[in-house]
């Protein structure tokens, strides 16, 4: 087979991307070569701004241009409310339903010892330190609702209830728009499990 | 949403690729934060490569890194054979089959008259040339097999065969691995029309 050389190269990088198999990069490969030369630099300046630009809020890990990030630096906010999260995308996703005005701690990963995730490769120490200077009356666990996730909230809820604040997690129960005949027997039976009254 | 600009720019180029949308984009930009910087240069490298190493082959308009493709350039083809295929993907996909060994010539694209696509927009004329300057004997039509492909192919053929060249066009059929109840109509029809004896 007979593939120019930069373009082999170019479907290989792109292979590398999360969820982007060969024929994929190919098929993205072929496109910007079609591309004008603008929109190629302006793809590219993107790609690169976003290791120049961005790195992690000080304060809680955000994704941020400054030292602090939006959130933190942000007047509006409840100081007193600290919501815990795996990833910055995790921030992002809990701010599209505008209803959480509180800040965020990213711990970067869940406990996973098979994988080598001890506490100390998370931020969790960063979060304790945070109960020191800041007035922290409640802090919400929002990991993924999976067996690491469930592991990790258990072990920061265990660092933080001797210090007297509030430890909640978000809560597990069947989706909006979900068909109860089509979720599985955990989701359902946790559903039943924490009923509120209306 | 406190998004920092540089992923939101970031995401906004990446969702421009072709089958990439808001969610992939955003997993995408955030996976190339992670990466360390010697592999998101080499992307960056990669990505520009394409658009200044390469170009279109002067004879067949394949991607080439020279004047001549290596598949006009090497002196294993049967240069009495030309495939006219769309685009430069059908090529490769084409040369992964190893069953083809003469030239190709890359049109461009198919004949289109709703979005402005003409005779003239393609590389047609330059594949006539080609049969004043080398001595073609066949010419296979490898259009893909909807209707702008089909239109395509009847006026290529009915351009090339007043020359005295033969003409012929991809066999069309069940695919194989394909199962007949599910094959559509068309499908089905061509290729008890085309049926081979064995």
């Amino acid at each position: 087979m007979q593939i120019a050389e930069p373009l082999l190269v170019a479907i290989e990088e792109l292979s590398k991307l999360p969820g982007i198999g060969k024929k994929t990069a190919q098929r993205l490969a072929l496109h910007i070569l079609k591309n004008d030369n603008d929109r190629v630099d302006s793809l590219i300046k993107s790609i690169k701004d976003l290791k120049t630009k961005l790195r992690f809020c000080s304060r809680c890990f955000n994704l941020s241009e400054e030292e602090l990030c939006e959130i933190c630096k942000s007047s509006k906010r409840d100081i007193s409310l600290v919501c815990v999260v795996e990833e910055a995308s995790d921030v992002i996703a809990i701010e599209k339903t505008h209803e959480f005005n509180g800040l965020y701690h990213v711990i970067g990963g869940v406990l996973s010892p098979l994988t080598g995730v001890t506490p100390d490769s998370l931020k969790i120490k960063e979060l304790l330190k945070r109960f020191e200077n800041e007035n922290i009356r409640e802090v919400i666990l929002a990991l993924n609702p999976d067996t690491e996730g469930e592991t990790t909230s258990l072990y920061i809820a265990k660092l933080i209830k001797p210090l007297g604040i509030s430890v909640t997690r978000i809560a597990r129960g069947l989706p909006i728009g979900g068909d109860l005949e089509f979720a599985d027997e955990a989701t359902i039976g946790r559903a039943m499990l924490n009923r509120i009254s209306i």
